[in-house]
């Protein structure tokens, strides 16, 4: 059986549209995809820092459309691994596992990993929305189209715009 | 480099003499070693379920003797992650990394990763006291004496009863 690592935020959770939420709250005015489309999300959102240190940021991100349906059939025919570079924000740990219990209860403790670096994972179909994550994995690659990676070049790797076409690419 | 996948409990964390404390608090008496060598931990400890998800177990356990003098070492010859099994017990995740924070403050977020499954983890040494880790590791073992694998059968994995014998072995 072949092993997913598959990345939380910007695939799972969607955390851009958590930051876009955050920052109308502060500064009054929904910012468009256009405004934000191949920009850092550090660049785009000036309070990203203290966002992701507050309490609930992680906790209440939405979840990434079709994420939960195509997810649940993966998990049947994959080993499938949540992997999230977490380890930065120590108080996001609770939140992310309560998070995925919430919303992907077939996912158990054994299938969860925090970390900082994903050079030590091991898998063989890596899915992610950060291509300093996917540059040095050695397996299969697919990007998750987030707004901050839309205007950089693939290259290497498959870029996938949404869980329907993960769904066509993998069952 | 060559990279060490470092276990925290039973390794730097001395979780059995934190599961003896417990154990004596309740029931007013200190067990020997001699009483818990070669016995597992649930069966030792009575209450060690309980132990395990009560607040401030894993943040007020012991280090291991030597284990920061010699880790801090490791830490310059090769790339060392922490690697722990915690996903277990969410409530112990900022535990434990706070706890890392306070005695091993060379270690960076970069180099935690908590997990449940350690197959998902790719190094080429793992130090580690429970077999069901070591065992599915292809890489080089140590296994770390602990009370409750002492009376087991080392087999296919070297023994190291002390972190000077890590440091003599490794450095």
């Amino acid at each position: 059986m072949e092993r997913i690592a598959l990345d939380m935020d910007g695939v799972i959770a969607d955390v851009a549209e958590q930051f876009i939420r955050y920052d109308e709250r502060d500064f009054g005015r929904r910012k468009t995809l256009q405004e934000i489309a191949g920009v850092k999300e550090r660049d785009a959102f000036p309070r990203c820092r203290e966002y992701v240190y507050s309490k609930g940021f992680f906790r209440t991100a939405p979840v990434m459309p079709d994420s939960q349906q195509v997810l649940e059939r993966l998990n049947k025919d994959y080993e499938v691994f949540i992997v999230s570079s977490a380890t930065e924000f120590p108080q996001s740990l609770a939140e992310k596992q309560e998070w995925l219990g919430e919303h992907f209860p077939f996912i158990t403790w054994q299938q969860i990993v925090f970390c900082g670096l994903k050079t030590i994972v091991s898998a063989d179909i890596m899915i992610d929305d950060h291509f300093r994550n996917l540059d040095q994995f050695s397996g299969t690659t697919l990007l998750y189209s987030q707004p901050h990676n839309l205007n950089a070049n693939d290259g290497k790797h498959k870029r996938v715009n949404s869980w329907q076409e993960i769904a066509s690419i993998l069952l």
